[in-house]
């Protein structure tokens, strides 16, 4: 992931592929992979390059535009590690995992600040030598923790942020500071098993997978696009404390591979739906 | 598969493994295999043992049922081949599966009938030399239904009852004269896309994985204890129409497989869910 | 699948898309998909393309030549269903697979003739009205078992064979006449457990995955580019004739599998190695 | 897991499970949860039974031994957590795993010390509170780095040796001081691809599938007792560096799972099989 890629989403018509590989052509720039998808019930044309030297990303941005049809999506970008926050609550495995990453430089990211509405993963963030700030939402309005939070945030300037079991609803308000640049992880019951001990519940209804799904954070809650879920299977041995254990390795697993896919830019949106270039 | 079972579910208490072994010891018989699980949360003893010989099954339940709780539920079952019906609509995939594995002596059974409510799958288990009957379900009552299917199902003395894509929701009157021995297999969205086309939603929320749960029937429908879940990986360029495709191979699958489960006398229920002694 | 298919393969160079595309926009053809990957060791290009209309396959090819680099490997080719013969021995399971499959259209293909060199699933073809011929291996060298072979299947002119449990080894003479369009199935414990038995030496081993792998054959024995590879899960209470009949379901699967993306025109070779646009 | 464990495997002979429930019958033990399993081909007979109380593990040991077969291996074993010792040579990626499970007690274990053949991963054991010691292997002999080894492991006492990732042979002197008591992880091609690059070799034979084996330590290389093993898909884009970064994620995955089924006493052996009791 050292080259710079170029982000096209549009209606189709005939010759795109053409059309854009040629301002490609005509900019001097060598195609190292590209990938192409037509959604056959929208229309929508769907493209993602990779290509190698450093262009003016505005400029190329302009050219490609000019070739395509009215309200074309376009964007270039840098191989530049994006700059990303952790959102957390109480539970530290995906946070763990992580910061691991972040450490050994596996990410094409830099952890910028870990921020938590309590303040018990703060020694965890501070091993891996990453800022830890705490918005405690104890007592406080929805608003006035949002209000903190970006408050805290805002040194640390994030373009991603990464909800690792933050159990806290964010606003509309909120959301959209992030625009498509907001990941979750859950389990994948939902709806089913929604609420309260979520494990429990899928306990009860004596489930044989217990699943993650990591999405983009909409103003529908736990609604946005999908971008990774697995499943592991289980048994009736397990206890509903089993379940949760099984539940954190799965999220673990997807947040990290969804995290991994949003960084190197594979993710486009076609409606709620999402194209993964992987 | 070719030894007797002894299958006991009952209030755990100390001493029941050696108490249940004791007869088995007295009755002079070579335990093969034996499995047991006490539930942590309703404190109750599951056990299944194969053992050797040829015994005399109600003399043993008695005897078995001497040293338990009072409420055990206690069965031994000779290895005899159970009788199967498969109720089908118009879906081939899990029939043609199951007569496939029939026709190979794989299945742990003799399928004595195949019933649909459309006459569409007649010639695949004519193919297999199966009886194929047809209880018309259009114009009718579920009432009228109903008792067609009965009265044509009843020659055929089928001990189990296999929903192999049988469309039609059965009323709680006829599902309880074979409690526990109604398999079914659905998709695995439920509640998320109930009703018609459920890949279809599935496709425009965009999962990424597909599933299908094979269960007990009950007189709650689609909630009945389950047996086996299973789920392969789709993406983006997954249509409809290739969803619904994944979505008959894992069919198949799971429904094989709980069927085996179920004919091998290695299901148990714990309330609405299954001990799998597997 | 009734779109036309474009392959193309050949050293990489700047402007490989832009100049192809550029092609297809000349011959007034839409894409309906595009799928490209530059192998980073070769640096090889390969691109599959769906597209519109009726073209004349061989102009096609011609105009594609020309833009691209020498020894480019262009091929056109038109969505007829392939005719395939299917090579058995003694074991039904792939077959039945493939058979059920074929009779319901879910295969791009028509199953043309079955051939074995044992005669027992003759039944089993003609169940589902697809001739069988009996090309005896006994008592017959090499040379001869392989030209009495040829001489049954030439009159079903197939394009594709596929070896579904096909227990003999192939010469390459006989390899040669369907160059890429000849496809296996085997278990993947290899070369760990070569020769007889497999399933009862991974016993020995106490393996806990079984796997199936399926590939074109090259002279090469059961080392040609790999289509497909699955596992399932197995366990120390899987006897070897457990065994045996988890590896039969997984090859089963992942056959059908490997035949869809044959038929689909979605592999191409690098070297011994496949690039699968699925 | 706070229950004390009776591990038993023996020749089979009929009533062992009554014989061996009623020792505990006796001493006044109740059976939380009990498994066994008749290995078909040795006729061994197998037992793990968990049990509350605070037993004299010596006494009931001698107490069951008595009611069984000569040559009974029996062993009663109180719930403390194990002294782990983890050995490392540059990978990180175990380590860090083991030491995030470690610091949240998710391991039923307390890991005492690292220790490494590098000095590479110091930091990170000591990020974790763990005390790290090296062990230089350059330029000295076989024999004089591991009496190094010994002599720095000896003041920590672990009961339990996990390999992760290290990357020297250990000689049977060394291994037999930790009898069935030594984890070790590696990609599961062995032995299509031996010796160094493993992930290059894999690339190179275009497989789809990578796995990772879980085993214990014998004097054969890589051979002893299989306790895990899993694969992840992986394909044609998948760049040698890629396959590698796969293989460490589902090496982490299977050793920290193979570590729990070990420090819980749920592995035992027959011949070079392992019996898992999950």
């Amino acid at each position: 992931m050292n080259s710079p890629v170029l982000l096209v989403s549009c209606a189709d018509q005939r010759g795109l592929v053409h059309a854009i590989t040629g301002v490609l052509w005509r900019a001097d720039v060598n195609i190292v992979s590209n990938q192409e998808f037509v959604d056959g019930e929208s229309r929508r044309f769907f493209m993602r390059t990779e290509f190698d030297g450093e262009p003016d990303c505005a400029r190329l941005e302009a050219e490609v535009r000019a070739v395509l049809p009215a309200g074309a999506d376009v964007q270039a970008r840098l191989p530049a590690p994006k700059r990303v926050a952790i959102l957390v609550s109480k539970e530290h495995h995906c946070l763990a995992d992580l910061l691991v990453r972040n450490a050994y430089r596996e990410l094409h990211a830099e952890v910028v600040v870990v921020a938590g509405n309590h303040d018990v993963l703060r020694p965890l963030a501070e091993k891996f030598n990453v800022p830890f700030v705490h918005a405690d939402s104890a007592n406080r309005s929805r608003e006035a923790h949002e209000a903190e939070l970006l408050r805290l945030l805002e040194p640390f300037q994030p373009e991603l942020l990464v909800l690792a079991k933050y159990m806290r609803v964010l606003s509309p308000g909120f959301v959209t500071r992030w625009p498509n640049r907001m990941l979750n992880i859950h389990h994948s019951f939902l709806p089913a098993f929604a609420g309260a001990k979520p494990y429990h519940q899928a306990f009860q209804r004596g489930v044989k997978v217990i699943g993650a799904t990591a999405h983009l954070v909409t103003d529908q809650l736990d609604q946005g696009p999908i971008i990774v879920q697995q499943v592991i299977p289980v048994d009736h041995t397990h206890a509903p404390q089993h379940l949760v254990q099984a539940g954190r390795d799965v999220e673990q697993m997807v947040l990290s591979r969804a995290l991994r896919l949003v960084l190197e830019d594979r993710v486009l949106l076609c409606g709620n739906r999402t194209i993964i270039f992987d």
